[in-house]
């Protein structure tokens, strides 16, 4: 049995998952995120300790405890060197897990967490090489190589801060034309406000009610009902998404690129549009990620799985 | 010892190397690229047989023979899937060769091998992940991760395609806006033409001659004589190199990065711009590539380090 935890800026949420990654049972605290990291983690031990005995398991039958959390990780170190919405610096989780329950403990980003999931239990399972992109308020990715996570020196992709229009906008980072600043579900919902000022008779201020109510779904309703510039917003949005899926391929040649993220519940109105700009792609295989929530879990479940070799 | 075969559009050139990554022995023929290929693979091997006795070893002393090849190879099938400057489909290399030889054969990218050999025992040596980018007619690269060159379901990484301008200049593969269309020599070369016939006063005519004698080297030239017009076309070449570079660490966070290529004779002038645009890579190295065309005989010459243990 193992315990993975998906640590974030909201929730802490903790999974009991057997050897076939299928969580048995979970549970969930607020992360409360202005506390010292010594609390958080503290509730972290308490909540796998809680989840271990409610599923009636014993503490002994805990192999190891695996942990996704945000911002760059240092897996051998099993310490968090940044994560900005946690207000964490080269904090060490492990050691500091390990106070409470002494058990071994594994690190990673939880969007390395959440591709490793996909690729263990979800859509790239039986892959050895695949890229989960989650397409939420910024754009994440996980990469797996040869079955394992791929880490750099600096702890990760960033795949969002790939430049695809250099006189584009500027991002957060300082760069310009970043995918991220054009394919994240924020992004989404910039270009739909664009579009419903730019045509005040679209039924996408009805699905919106107002600027204030439109979601990363307005759009798509709308050209869903046949709205041209709800279409027309759709279309291009998923364009800056190809762009971005494309370079992936150029660079990985992965065998599947999974989307995630809430955009991804459209399907195949959202896969088809990638897929045929993709259409050099040949063999890489696009379509979206199945677990949602829970690849972060079972992705942290199973870091052991591949880290157990290298750390003590 | 091992031999290592560089197999190119113009030349076949064939190095023995010892344990430790020296040449100790290396000669070329012309590839004549228009022939069949069994007539382009027996040449490979009357110069793998040549190059071994007059090193003034046996054949039996040979463990292995690598063989670097343009286009996408299959590794484990040993098959050039498609070369287009060799006119090479789905070319069976390995048996070819084998007919005239019976040793193990490896084959790979020669894009691969020279970003291995750099890996073994260039610039990149020590490392466990590198990136080499050769700044050539193109723009190729080949990527180390964990000690290994990274290959994917379609053989390989096209990282001049990445897409760094999608409302850019249509490439050759039919998208807008590739790395390559900005970053490569031949790029660099029509940058500066066009910067001439701007500037017709500009010391980039000196050097030159004439807009047809205009290399990779005009701009670099001029600007270091003072040239403002050489220094601009210098200056926005390296912009354009530099955003690719800054992908290559946002995916990868490589250890080192390498530039190969005619241009990187340019030495700091080309790699302190560079460093300045990706000054947030951090911890990744940013230099140029030290063996050359050598490169590709030495990564192709260990393949079989990586390869022994997954193919027969």
């Amino acid at each position: 049995m193992y315990l993975g935890i998906d640590l974030g800026g909201t929730n802490i949420a903790v999974g009991l998952v057997d050897r076939d990654g299928n969580i048995l049972h979970k549970d969930k605290v607020k992360t409360r995120a202005d506390r010292h990291y010594s609390e958080i983690v503290k509730d972290m031990a308490e909540l796998s300790k809680k989840v271990t005995e409610e599923s009636g398991f014993s503490k002994s039958e805990i192999e190891w405890v695996g942990i996704g959390s945000p911002g760059s990780c240092d897996s051998e170190r099993g310490v968090v060197v940044s994560a900005s919405n946690l207000n964490f610096k080269n904090t060490p989780i492990r050691e500091e897990f390990q106070k409470h329950w002494n058990v071994p403990v594994y690190l990673a980003n939880d969007a390395d967490c959440a591709a490793y999931g996909e690729a263990m239990r979800g859509n790239a399972k039986g892959t050895s090489s695949s890229v989960t992109v989650t397409l939420g308020s910024g754009v994440g990715g996980g990469v797996i190589i040869n079955g394992n996570i791929m880490t750099g020196v600096n702890f990760g992709s960033e795949l969002g801060h790939m430049i695809i229009n250099f006189d584009g906008e500027k991002c957060k980072c300082g760069n310009r034309g970043c995918w991220e600043v054009y394919a994240s579900a924020n992004a989404l919902v910039r270009q739909t406000r664009e579009a419903m000022k730019q045509n005040p008779e679209s039924l996408m201020w009805k699905e919106a009610g107002s600027l204030e109510g439109v979601s990363g779904r307005t759009a798509f309703s709308a050209a869903k009902k046949g709205d041209a510039a709800g279409q027309k917003t759709v279309d291009k949005y998923l364009e800056f998404v190809a762009i971005g899926i494309s370079n992936i391929i150029e660079i990985f040649q992965p065998e599947k690129i999974l989307i995630g993220g809430g955009v991804a519940n459209e399907g195949e109105s959202l896969l088809q549009p990638i897929r045929n700009f993709c259409k050099s792609s040949r063999s890489t295989i696009i379509t979206t990620a199945a677990l949602g929530n829970d690849a972060g879990i079972i992705g942290a479940a199973f870091l052991g799985a591949q880290y157990a070799k290298k750390i003590k």
